[in-house]
C-alpha cells in the first residue's frame, strides 16, 4: 500500500497514557499519521466508545487501523484482539464489545487473538497498560504491513451491539447513548423515524412528558429551548439551543426516552418543559 | 506546492467532533499536517475564538489552511465561506466573524461562498454539523491545491473586528477578550500603551480600584499577588503569579477594565486587593 | 538521519499556547512528527512533570526531541537550556529541574545554556512565554539537525531528582508523585519491592491505617475496593477499580504513604477503608 495508513486512537486514559501507546506505536511505524478520536470518553464505559468508534471510525479511509483502548477489565480474562475488516481496516483491543459495532458496520470481520510472544517476541506486557505493551505494538505493526494473521490465531469475538430503539403502538422507544460536549443528548433512534419537520413530537422519559418542536437546526430553535434535531450521528438528539439538554432535562447517558408525533395543531405551545 | 500545507484546527465541539473533522479531510489528502488550535473553547463565544484564531493563525507559515468551526447558527442563514489571504493562507469557516480578524490581519482577503454542490458533489450536508460536511472537505481539497474559486462564487465577508482599547483623560479603557487556562485574563490593551516597567498602575473595573504593579514576568511577582504584564498576545494581561487571576479579582471574558499610570512613591503598598 | 525526529511536547498551558509553540516549531521543520504528552498537566507543579516527562519520554526512539515548559519562573533567572543525550536524544526547556529525571535516565548529558541570539538570530523573546518565542524554535532547529553547540554554551544544569522511597524497619516509605486520569495514585515505590502477589499489605498515611490486597491487576480487584497494583510506571500504584483512589483515600500528589507485608490469614478482611 502506497498511502500509509492513517492510525485512530480511542480511550478514556487522559493523554498522558495515550502518548505512551503512541511512543510503543512510534517504535514500529514512523512517521504516521495518528488521529486521537478521544482521551477524555467517560471512563470504563464500553458502551459509550463503541458508538462513538462505530460512528467516528467509519468515516476514516479504508484501510485504517483503529486502536480502543477503554478496558475496566485490562489483565482480566477477555482476550487481547485485532479484527480484519472487509475494506482491510484493522480494529485492536480489548475483546470486551469496543470494537464489535464498527467491526460488524465496516462487514467481513475476522478476529486474532493477539499473542504477546508473536506481537512483542521478547518483550513484556503489564498487567495494567496491556493499551501501551501490546495493543500499540500490534497496532503499529499492522499499520507498517505486518498480516494479521501472523500475530496470534483466528478466533470468534464478542458480537455485543449496541440497544436498538423499537416501535409499538405509536410511540418509539430508544435510549440515550452519547452526551456530547455541549449537552446535547444523542439517541439511538434513528432521525428518519421522525421525518417530520418542523412538527411537534411527544416526549416521554421516567415520570416526565413533554411537547417539543422537531426542527431541522440548532438555528431554528429559539435560544434556551429543548427541541429535537438529527443528531450528526444519523439519529434523533435532544438538545438546548445554546444550552445543555442534559442539565435542563436531568438526563444522561443510559436515560430511555419515548417519542410520539402530534398534527401540529395552530396556537400550540411547544418547547415547556414541565409535567403534565 | 513542495511543501504540504498545515491545516489548523479551531473548535469548541470537543476531540469527537474535531476527530470526525480530521475523518473527512484525510479522504482528501492524506498525510496532513494537521495542528489543533483548541476544541476547548467556551461554546458558542465567536468573539473570543476569533480572538486566538487572529493571534495564533497568524504565527504558522504562509499558505496554511485554517479551519474553524464556532458556529452558534449552524444550519442558519450565515453562509459557509472561504478566504484567501495574500500570503496564500486559507481560512475556512461560517461567515459570522470568527474568520475575519485572522483574514484582515494577513491581508488582502478575497472570500468565496463555498457552494456544496461544487465541494462535495454528490454527497450530503447535515444541517447540524457543516464542519464535518462540508468545511472540513473544503479544507481538505484546499489542502490539496484546489483553487478556492472552483468551490464557490465570490463574497462579500462579514468584517467584523474585535473591540479596540481606546484613551483619553489619562485612562486607558480595554475589555478582556480571552482568559486562559492559568486564568491570567488577556485584554485588548496593546501592551505598548503602558511601557514602564516596573511601575505601578491605577486599575478600575465595575467599582472596584486597584493599585497593581506592571512588571516585566510573572517571576517579578511575589506568588499570589494580582499584576499586570505584557502577555504574549502582544496585549496587557491581569494575572497572579501561580494562581487565577480570574477567580482572584471576580473578572472574565467581556469584562471592562480601566488603567491609568502614576508615578512610583516609596513605600506605596502595590497589589493589595480591595475597594477604595 | 534518514528518519525524521519525533518531537513531544509537555506542558501545563492548554491547547492554545501549545498551538503557538507548534506554529513555532513547523517554521523550522515540517512535516514533524509531534506528539503531545500533556497540555493539562497541573499548573506549574515540576516535580510532577518531570516524573511523567521521565517515564513516558524515555519511551520514546531514540534521537526524539523532547520540549518541556512548565515554568513558574518563565522569563525569571533560570537558564533556558537544550540538553543531548547519549542515544542522541534532545531535551529543551527551562533549567529548573523538569528535564533532568529524563536527562539522566537517558545518560551521558551535556547540556547548553540557549542563547536567543543564535537560536532565533533577529528575533524577539517575550518575557512571558519562552516555550514559543526561544523553547519551540530551539526544538525545530534541533529536529532539523542543527547540531545544538551552535545554539549556547556548555554549562551545567541542575540536577534535582525524585523523591527516593526508603525501606526500614520492615516498612517500606514513598510518597505519591502522579494523579492519574482515573484517580490512581502513582507512587515512587518500585513495584519489586513488594513481588508477592496476591498478598495483603499494611499501608499507612497520616494517622490512617488500611490493610489492602496487593493484586496483580485492576480485575483481581472486587469493584469500588482499594487495591495495591505495579503501575505502568514501574512503581506501586493504589487504586480503586472502576473508581478513584484519590477520592476514597483523600490522598494526592506529594502525600507520603508507608507499606508493610503482612502474610495472609485465612478469612482476613482486606479492603475496608477505616482508622484502625
Amino acid at each position: 500500500m502506497a498511502r500509509p495508513r492513517v492510525v485512530t486512537l480511542t480511550s478514556d486514559t487522559g493523554s498522558v497514557y495515550a502518548a505512551q501507546m503512541k511512543a510503543a506505536l512510534l517504535r514500529y511505524v514512523a512517521p504516521a499519521q495518528i488521529v486521537d478520536i478521544a482521551h477524555d470518553l467517560p471512563a470504563h464505559r464500553v458502551q459509550e466508545a463503541a458508538f462513538l468508534l462505530d460512528h467516528v471510525g467509519s468515516r476514516f479511509p479504508a484501510g485504517t487501523v483503529h486502536l480502543a483502548v477503554v478496558d475496566p477489565g485490562v489483565g482480566g480474562s477477555r482476550a487481547p484482539i485485532a479484527i480484519r475488516c472487509r475494506d482491510g481496516s484493522l480494529l485492536v483491543g480489548p475483546d470486551n464489545g469496543v470494537l464489535a459495532p464498527l467491526a460488524v458496520r465496516l462487514g467481513g470481520p475476522k478476529a486474532y487473538r493477539l499473542d504477546p510472544a508473536r506481537v512483542v517476541p521478547g518483550g513484556t506486557v503489564s498487567a495494567t497498560f496491556e493499551g501501551r505493551d501490546l495493543f500499540a505494538p500490534a497496532a503499529g505493526r499492522l499499520a507498517r504491513g505486518v498480516p494479521v494473521a501472523r500475530l496470534g490465531r483466528a478466533v470468534a469475538f464478542v458480537r455485543c451491539s449496541l440497544p436498538r430503539a423499537t416501535r409499538s403502538g405509536g410511540w418509539i422507544r430508544g435510549e440515550i447513548l452519547h452526551e456530547d460536549r455541549f449537552g446535547n443528548l444523542i439517541t439511538n433512534v434513528p432521525t428518519g423515524w421522525l421525518p417530520q419537520v418542523p412538527s411537534t413530537v411527544r416526549s416521554r422519559w421516567g415520570r416526565r412528558r413533554l411537547v417539543l418542536a422537531r426542527q431541522r437546526t440548532y438555528s431554528d430553535l429559539p435560544p434556551g429551548t429543548v427541541g429535537i434535531l438529527g443528531s450528526s450521528f444519523g439519529t434523533l438528539e435532544l438538545c438546548v439551543r445554546e444550552g445543555s439538554a442534559a442539565r435542563t432535562l436531568g438526563l444522561g447517558v443510559g436515560g430511555r426516552v419515548a417519542f410520539s408525533s402530534v398534527r401540529p395543531r395552530a396556537g400550540k405551545t411547544v418547547n415547556s418543559v414541565g409535567r403534565t
